[in-house]
Formats: structure tokens, C-alpha cells, sequence
């Protein structure tokens, strides 16, 4: 099968950056269009970027002219890929969805959107459906419909990775509470955290973040409408979600703190627990996708993990680690959850994504 | 008045450190004999210490010769400091006590006695009432007798310390969860945390730590029994108290996440809350302590506070920062809480401790 | 004698700030203007600022009105501190000369200036003839005459403290190396190195630092030409200097790896060479300047000091460690230079000149 | 060709487990012996070690029993790397020698031996030959002889890498300096270096290592005697060489800020100097060894790189990287090298030296 042609809008930024990285030798894409603010169009990607990945900027994307982040730059694209920052993301992901392209993006602007899938790849895949519906529904017309898919929020990524197995098994989970401590690659590097503020500290507060963890877990746990054409999130009756937010000194993978119990009695037991996490595999591994985890949870049993530097890269960075399982005086469980914020909590996802909408035909 | 006359056992380790830097310039205490082990015993105290304080050593302390850990050699003291290890406190506390000396200790040996005082001296100092009754009952029988008074862990400081204040306004507190972000200080130097493992990276897990926070709560929180001579703690029935503990990149200051529920309901609001917190003094400071803090709650508004490389030494480190104080999903609120470890969670309770028991004539 | 009346340019910066924290209970000094950008213009100090310091705002400077950066605003000044940005500084330090203001600037526009002193305070305080001369020749003729003083870069200023003693005692240096490990403050805060920048990485460049070690050393171990009016700096002839300069994850502190080479021969022993360095009195300590170091170099005899985090807050910043000084198989000598970058190298020399200058009736 | 039979002495400490990841999935060796101390003798390899490399240890090697460091239990191995601490290295591997087995430590008991190779591998593959010489005399005469091969200085590795075609295009250097800012991983991790000793901080200090770097760097540009049997290290007046070592908060990679003087007039100029550099290529590469880097010099052009965060990994660690080539007022030249210490400084070199035996039939 022909490599789809991929799109990269904001690519200069550091989501963009890490994009051109997945994707320079991805065998089901092949990068095609570059796309950044006027500032740097026209240069060659390798003189307009600030390259800052521990990886190199492959040669043949060094090599590719930059362009403006137009439809028109774009429109033999398969599949766009917005690192775009929120600023900006709005009027241009809208240009491109209205003009049938389809877009998977980092940027916040259209989580809320009733018909707009948020997507954790080894999560909620199955909410794909609803363009995936859309997108057939259009090509039994004989038309094309652009859409776009939202790449959830890189805390809530790691929180719901358990959370899906557990609630597919035990049923719902009702109080949820959640402390992060967060990786500074989170923040970009435009200046991104000062080194002043990291240095020997603690910043307990990141902007929106508690929110949108809050209310993005309902929608990720949530359901669609009868005709498959909305999301029907959990309700506040249904699921109390609590969390607070911290940005330390570790440069990428967000380690968290979580605390749940189930709605039904009695819960599962520890043992119980584990078992099911260690068994759960995700669809994007059951389709045969590039990029999915062999192993979707590492269920680890040494007392001190998962520790970041050692377990963000499990399955390269989409694999989660949950450890320390045990019972919760409060609630029912505590556990200590770590995924690579990059990789299933931003640009990683993106491709993931991207690779299950291959696989399903819907680019 | 005379300075009275303090010793140190474990001078030459970080706490014992922490004690010789606070007593070298007290108004109130003169060091007079500093205790380590057989290997040190004999040299000047410069000598047999490795210095690691931001502090200098005091030359003062710097000349004194190093005393063993025994009974002969404390015996003129007024009031003995305990920075030893938990192998080796046991035994030698004891004896100290047998033999007629008040000990205040760092170490945990004790801290679990229905008859030794657990002491966070900005939460309970009127706990001291239990070797207060018992030193005036001997004397009045003419008799001397000694007692041991036991600081709190050092991250159960924090935790306590906007308890008390918002309980005896407003009532018990029946659900309590803290997810704490700990000072590598707190683990000492020889070797303490490897720095292999806390570059780039976050420890989840402190060996007892979690135990002794969601037990010693329940001591501080708890009352004494009729006769003022043995404490009762909380029952788990009365209050469930939840912690998750992680080790950071931070020289010093204890971060904790809290969340917690009043039983009673109303429950008071987020301002009612605040003002609470900033009304707060605490005893030391009406007996005039000479360490007390004068605002012994700080509550920070910005919204990012507080921060331990920003916040920590408040009050000389006294002082307890509390932020982000806001309603809560899942319990009734949550906050950011900042203690300096090293100060109101080890060495400078010790010392505040040892001012609260002058000021009552204990000691 | 009543407190100078001192302003502020640039307040709410990172160098604007350490001279308020610095000047707020000072006995020499007291707080009158506070001067910042016009955005801030206008309102309390304590709302313009974010206040990044781990000391607090004092209460005294919070309530300050902000000023703009006017003569007319700071006319009543008898000394003026800059903490402006060099972007900002040209014509604003100018105008205040020109309108008869004592100046004392952080800024490096100026530094070169033929008449403009560049001095570290504990190393060159004669170098303050030429504006005593100036002033006191204005004096005279019944005229008022106003100045600038250049505070030197940061890292220069512990490059060449042990330098002053040891060529006023063996002569000229005629090679000399330093490698800087050098302490994020120095790069203020807004955004200053971003912590991806700096988190387990190293950076081994700083824009136009090394060229300001390299030139401001022979300005300051240079001389004054006859009529003590002009500086007359080292020729590149009589010594050759080259620095390589790093950002490393230090908070405060600039560490620095110099190598230096006498020109005279035979050169003095390690012991000479340490025992000159000990007994080196600054001009601001003999004047009994307030904030003047009791000891001006302290030599650290233990082979792994000066370390930033233990060393650096000697003389509350003022006193200089220079540690492992031994010979040197390519120069003469190497040894670990340790100063404190805010303080000697930025705001606080900037009081410790006004202190001299006052101290010496100029102002 | 079959793989050699690969044994590591050490198994369980820091190097130990570099050599197991390095030779678990290698084409050329097979991991067959795993020798640690007696206390894990006999337990399976997982069971014994605590594993600490971000990447997971080998389920393969994880199943292997822990043996002695007997001689007994290696008689068979082809190869044997040796992680010994230097206080148990010194017997061992003699008696490996003695016994006939290839040994190549990362101990520094024999590396000033006269007739033992002391190899940077992507430096002076070519005093490989003394060994090789030797163990060809033997063959010749039908026996088998035992040898020894060490490891250089993780630091004096990337310190030679450029010197070494410098050296060969310009003839010899004269004067040599460094300043190193040594990663963490260097110092193991039981303890390793304590992280109150990282955080926000340097130790200007590492035991015997600029003794080390000043005595090895002699060495491996040094040449061998008639015979080739014996090496003949540079002469104190052939070149003066002065290291100043730094710790600080890197976890890999160490750069140096070095600064050299050619001894032939005249001297090459900037361009010419990157020119050699990025031309060279190393002998193992030339021999096809599967782990030579590439690109032996990445001569970089940007101004504030290299940095170990981003360029440590290049070619998996095995390319040294140099930026900042510029003249030096003081020397001819300076520049900052970048080289990864766990590779090319320590178990990766003891493989890619494994390499080029194999390639040479020396194994």
C-alpha cells in the first residue's frame, strides 16, 4: 500500500517537531507538506526550525520547503496533523475540516465539540466511529467530508489508560481524584518553564489543566448518541473527578497520583485489579497498527516505580506503567500511573490515531 | 535567665547538624555536649563532622570535643536533642529518660508510646501537658524524673498543621487525602537519595512514610485520656487519612497536595476556610517562643503558590504555606501545602519544642 | 546622617529587584523612587511586580507608586541604581548624567567608556577617583556634576577578586584562562533559559560573555592615565586572557576553573599564593562599609570546595571562595573561584559601590 | 561465523549492566557467563541485580544464573568484560590472563601497564597490535596466551577523539588543557553521588581523575617500541597536559572545554581544523566493526551546542561531537568536545574494542 501523504501544520513548534520525527520514517506516511507561519515560509524546514529533539532532524525533512498554513498548500494531504498552538489552531483547523480534509490535532480548541472524537489511541479508539460513520456515510454519495480528531490532553492520557479496562470489567467508577507531577517538555520551549521556576521547585498550578483533565475524562469514558453521531459524556452524578496539577523537574513523562472507587459493591481485589490491567490490549494493537504498544499497561510490582527516567519509554513511550496498586483508606485504590507525555500524550497519539483511521479506511 | 545547658546525640549527622546550627546562637540554650558515635568520640566536633550545611559550621561548635552517646556524659544537660538514627535511638533514648533526662527526639522509636507526647509544636503544643503533669507530680514529690517528647515525621507537619485550626472551628474532619512532593533533605546525606535517581526523575515511594502520615495524624489530631497521662488517638472510624509518597528534585520544603472532608455539614466556605487559616497563632507564639512564627499559616493568593525555592524559609522556616485553597470534586477542598522539612519537620521542631518546655518550667 | 535617597531603574526586573530587597532595610540608603516601564507606571510596586525573589517583597517597597524612568522623577535622588535592560539603558542613563544624577548601573552600555569607571567593588574601589576627581572639581567650582559608575559583568567580577591581590603582590599576569560554570539568575527570569535548557543539560555558550570577561578584566586591573581622568586598561601585549563560558543547573553561584601565569619569575609557592589570598582586605571593609565582606577571599582548604550551594552565601554573598589551588602543568597555578552572581556580581555590588561612594563623600 | 562467547565480570554493578545491554541482542557475541559476588552467586541474573538502565533489562539475560568470578566458570568465554570495581579487579583479571582468557576492563589497575593497550577504540585501535603481536607469537607456536586490554577514562576518552587527527595532520600538541562537567552516571549509582550533592550544585573535585586524564591522554597518543611490545607514552616535555574535573547535575555525557597550542608554526586555521576533524574516520569503521560510529566527529556549527541532552546519542554514543571551534587568545585553539561516558567512555568502548579483535582474528 502507497504511503498516505501527511501534513504537518505548526511544524516548527516543538508538537511539530516531534510529528516530523514520527513520521520522517513512518512507514504508513510519508511527509509531505510542512506547514509554519509566514515568518519562516519559503525556507527550508532545517533553516526555519529551531531544532531542540535529543533525536536528529532527519536530512529529508531538513530538505522540505516550508509553507504557509493554507488549504491550498495542503489539499493532497491524506491526513493534516496540527501541532498548532490554541492561539492559532481555531480558524485553520475549521478552513480544512470545511474543506474536506482530515485532521488530527494536539491543539485544545475542539475537544468539546459534541461530534468531535478526543481521543486516547489505546483508549477509546471505538469512538472513532463516529467519522468513521461520517466518512462513509459521505462516500456512499459519491462525496468527501474532511473531519477533525481531537488528541486528548497529555495528563488525562495517562489517567484514563487504566481507567478503561477497570471500568469495562467492574463497572463505573465513581470519585476519581488525581495528582499529577508534570513533565517540562509539556510546556514547549518558546520559552516554555523558565529554569528559574524548575530549578529546586515546584510550580503547584498549570493553567487549565485541572479542567480540562476534569472534563476530558468524561468524555473519553463516556458513550456516543443512538445514531452514532455525538458524544454523550458521563454526567456529574455519574463521575466526581478531582485534580490537582503540579510542574516539577523532570524533562519529559507525567508521573500520577490516583485514587478511585468503583460504583459497585464489593470492588475487585488488588490482586483482581492487576490482573486486569496487565490483560488489557488495546484495538490499535488488535488492528495490526505500526505504532501500538505490544503491552498496553506494564503492571510493575517493585515498590519505588514506575520512576520516569526508567519507564517512560517503555513500548517507545506508548506503553503506560502502573505500580504501587494497593488498597485506598478513602477511596478504594491507589496507584501511581506514568506515561510519556509526548508520545501517548501529544504528538505520538496524533500518529497512533492516524494509523487507526488507516486501518479502519477512513484516510 | 541562664541559658540552660543542651545536648546533641548524633551531632555529626544532618539533623544533629540542623540542631548545632539552631543552638549555636540561641538565646535560650547553650551547647554543651555533643554526642556521636565511638568513631568521632574524642575529636574536636570540626573535625569529626562533614560539614554540610549552606550554613557554616559555628566555631563555637567547631571546638567542642565529641562526647559518646552516654548517660555520664549528658548527664549536666537541661534538655538532651536526639538526631539519631532510628537503629540506634532505642536504647540509648531510653536510657536517658531512665536515668532523669528530658530528650526531645527526631527519631520514630517512640513517637507510638500512649505516654510520649508526638509533637508538631505550631498544632499541639498543649499535648506537652502529659510530661508537664508528670515532671510537676515528681517534683512535688520531690523527685526528678525524666521523659522523652517525639517530633513528627516530617511530612505529617504540613499535613497537620491547617487541621488544626479549620477542626477547632468547624469541627472534625472525617476524610483526609495528601499526595506529597518530598525534599530530598529529608533523607539526609550518607549517601540519602543517589543523585542518579532524582535527576530528571520523581522516587514514588518513601519506605514507612505513608504509614507514619496517615498514623501520627491521627495521634495530633487525637485528645488525652482523663488523667492528662496517655493520649488517644483518632479512630479509623473517626477520620480516614489517605497519603501518597513521592520523592523530588528539591533541596529542601515538603509540597503536599491535601484534599479533606468536614463531617459536619454545612461546611464552611472556601473565604470562611482562608480567614480561618490566617487567624491561626499558634501557642509558641502566644508564650512568647523566641522560634515561633508570627503568622503561623501563610495563605497565599496568587494562584501558583506556593513554591519551595520561594516559600520555604517564611518565618525562618516556622511558618506553613497554604495556596490554591478551592473547592473539591470529591471531598470538600483542596490546597497546596508548603513545609520546610528540615525546620517544622525535623531539627527546628526540636527546638521549638524545647522553648515551649522552658517557657511552661518543664524544663 | 540621614539615609541617601535612592531610586530604582527598572524595578520590577530581576536586577531591579534585588536592589529593593537589598536597599529596603538598609542604613545607608532609603527607598524613594521606584521607576519602571510605563505599563507599570502608576501602580503599587507590590501589583507591578512579579516578585521572583525567595526573600519576600518588604511591605515598605509593596506600597511604593511605580514611576516611570524620568529625571524629573528621580531629580531628588541622590544616587540612582539601574537595573535596565542594556535595550533600555543607553539614553535613560545618559539623560540622568546630563541632568547632574550619581549613577550606578548594571547595564553594560557604558562599561567601555574611556571616563566611566567598571568596578567590583571589593577588587577596584580606587578606580572610583575619576568620578571623585569629577565631582569634586564640580564641587569647587560651585557646580554639580552628575556620573556613572558600571557595575562589571558577573562573572568577571570572580574572575579577577583573587587577581587584585595576587598581581598587587607578585606582578603583572601575563596569561590567564577561565572556564565559567555559571548560575541561571545570571540570566534573569522573563523568560531567562528555559528549564528544558537547562534540566540534566548544560549549555556552552552565553552571548557575549566571553568577550566581556576577556576586555572588562583589563579595564580593571588596568590603571588611570596622569590627571586621573581616564582609564587606561591592560594592552592585549601585557596580558592575554580567555574565557569559555557554561549555563549549568545552579540557581546562584557562578563557579569559574581559572589557570594563570605570572610574568615575573621566579613565581610565588602554592602556599605564598594562598596566604596572599587570606590576607587580602578590601578598600570597602578598611572604609567600613556596611555591607563590605569581613573576609574579602576565603581559601578553602578541602579538596571538592567551593561547591555554589554551600559556599556562596558567605558574607552574605560578598566574600569571594577560591578553593584547590595547586600548580598547574600548562600555566603557573589553577585553582576554583567561587562568587555569587546577584551579589558581587550584579545588584549588591551595585549597593556595596554606593555604600564606598558615600563613604567617601562623592554622594 | 558463529557469535563469541561473551562473559562479564561485574554483572550486577553499573558497568556491568551497560555490557548486558549492549551485548544482549549483539550480532557478534553471545551473552554466556554472568559473574558477580558471591552474595549473588547462584541466583538467577534478574533475581540478583537492581537494575537501573532505562532501557529494560533482557528477558534472555534476565534468566541466566549468577556466577563466581572464577576463572572456572569462564574457561569457556571467547571474550570476557570486566565492570570490577578497581578494589577486586587486580587479582581477577590477572588470574584471567594467566589462565589465557582476552579481558577487556573497565578497571584502572593495569591501564599504565607497559605492555597493556590502553584504547579509546575510535582513537588508537592501532596499539591494539601489541596484543595482537602477541597472541599471534603464540599461536604460532601452538599455544594460547592470555591478554588484557583496558579501558580508558570515561573523560579522557572524548578529550583525545579530536586530538587524534589534529595530531596526525599538524603534528604534535604541546599544550593541552581541559576543564570537564562530568555526567553522574560516571559515578555509579550504590551510591553514586549523593543528589544533595547535584542539586542546584557543582563538586569542583573527582578523585584521581585529573591525575588520570593528564597521565592516559600521554599514553594514547604516545606510539609503542621497536618490537611492538611495549608502549612508550608522550614525555612531559613532549606535551603538558592540565585537567580541571567538574561533577555536575548531567546524568550522560561529559563536556570539556578544552583549549590546545600546536608545536609547529604555523598552525592550521579554524577551518582547517573542523575540516580534519569532520574528515577522520575511525579504524573501526574501516573494519566494518558493527558498533563504529559512523561519523567519528560531528563537528557542530551552531554556537551554543553541544549539549549533552541533544547530542550525547548520536550515532547510539558512539560519535564524539566538537562545536565552538575557535581560536584561543591564550593556546592556538578552543572548542568544546561532547562525548558519552557509558559508551565510548566505559562498557560501549569495551565492546567496539571487542569488535575490532574479532575483526583482526585476535579473538
Amino acid at each position: 500500500m502507497a504511503p498516505k501523504k501527511a501534513g504537518v501544520l505548526g511544524a516548527t513548534g516543538s508538537v511539530g517537531q516531534r510529528f516530523i520525527l514520527l513520521l520522517s520514517e513512518h512507514p504508513d506516511f510519508e511527509l509531505s507538506v510542512l506547514g509554519a507561519s509566514s515568518r519562516s515560509a519559503g525556507k527550508k524546514y532545517g533553516d526555519a526550525v529551531t531544532w531542540k529533539q535529543t533525536s536528529l532532524l532527519p536530512e529529508s525533512a531538513s530538505q522540505v520547503p516550508v509553507s504557509e498554513c493554507t488549504v491550498e498548500a495542503f489539499k493532497d494531504c491524506d491526513i493534516v496533523f496540527s501541532g498548532l498552538d490554541a492561539e492559532y489552531a481555531g480558524p485553520i483547523e475549521k478552513a480544512f475540516v470545511e474543506a474536506g480534509l482530515a485532521v488530527v490535532s494536539n491543539a485544545k480548541n475542539y475537544r468539546r465539540e459534541a461530534d468531535v472524537p478526543l481521543i486516547v489511541p489505546i483508549v477509546n479508539a471505538e469512538h472513532l466511529s463516529v467519522v468513521e460513520n461520517k466518512v462513509k456515510a459521505a462516500k456512499a454519495k459519491g462525496e468527501k467530508t474532511g473531519f477533525i480528531v481531537c488528541i486528548s490532553n497529555c495528563s488525562t492520557a495517562g489517567l484514563v489508560a487504566p481507567l478503561k479496562p477497570l471500568t469495562e470489567k467492574y463497572g463505573p467508577i465513581d470519585l476519581l481524584t488525581t495528582t499529577t507531577l508534570q513533565a517540562i517538555s509539556g510546556a514547549g520551549f518558546s520559552p516554555g518553564i523558565p529554569g528559574i521556576d524548575i530549578l529546586d521547585n515546584i510550580v503547584p498550578y498549570i493553567s487549565g489543566e485541572e479542567e480540562k483533565m476534569e472534563w476530558e475524562t468524561k468524555k473519553i469514558l463516556g458513550s456516543t448518541n443512538q445514531d452514532g453521531s455525538k458524544f454523550v459524556p458521563l454526567s456529574d452524578d455519574e463521575i466526581k473527578v478531582s485534580a490537582q496539577c503540579n510542574r516539577v523537574a523532570v524533562s519529559d513523562g507525567h508521573t500520577e497520583c490516583i485514587s478511585l472507587r468503583f460504583k459497585n459493591r464489593p470492588a475487585p481485589s488488588v490482586e483482581e485489579v492487576k490482573q486486569t490491567l496487565r490483560e488489557y490490549v488495546c484495538d490499535a494493537f488488535k488492528l495490526g497498527c505500526h505504532s501500538a504498544p505490544k503491552q498496553t499497561i506494564h503492571v510493575l510490582e517493585q515498590n519505588d516505580r514506575p520512576q520516569p527516567r526508567l519507564d517512560r519509554d517503555r513500548d517507545a513511550g506508548y506503553g503506560v506503567s502502573v505500580g504501587r496498586i494497593r488498597e485506598d483508606p478513602v477511596l478504594d485504590f491507589k496507584m501511581v500511573v506514568l506515561s510519556h507525555n509526548t508520545v501517548i500524550g501529544a504528538a505520538g497519539a496524533g500518529v497512533l490515531i492516524a494509523e487507526i483511521l488507516a486501518a479502519k479506511n477512513v484516510i
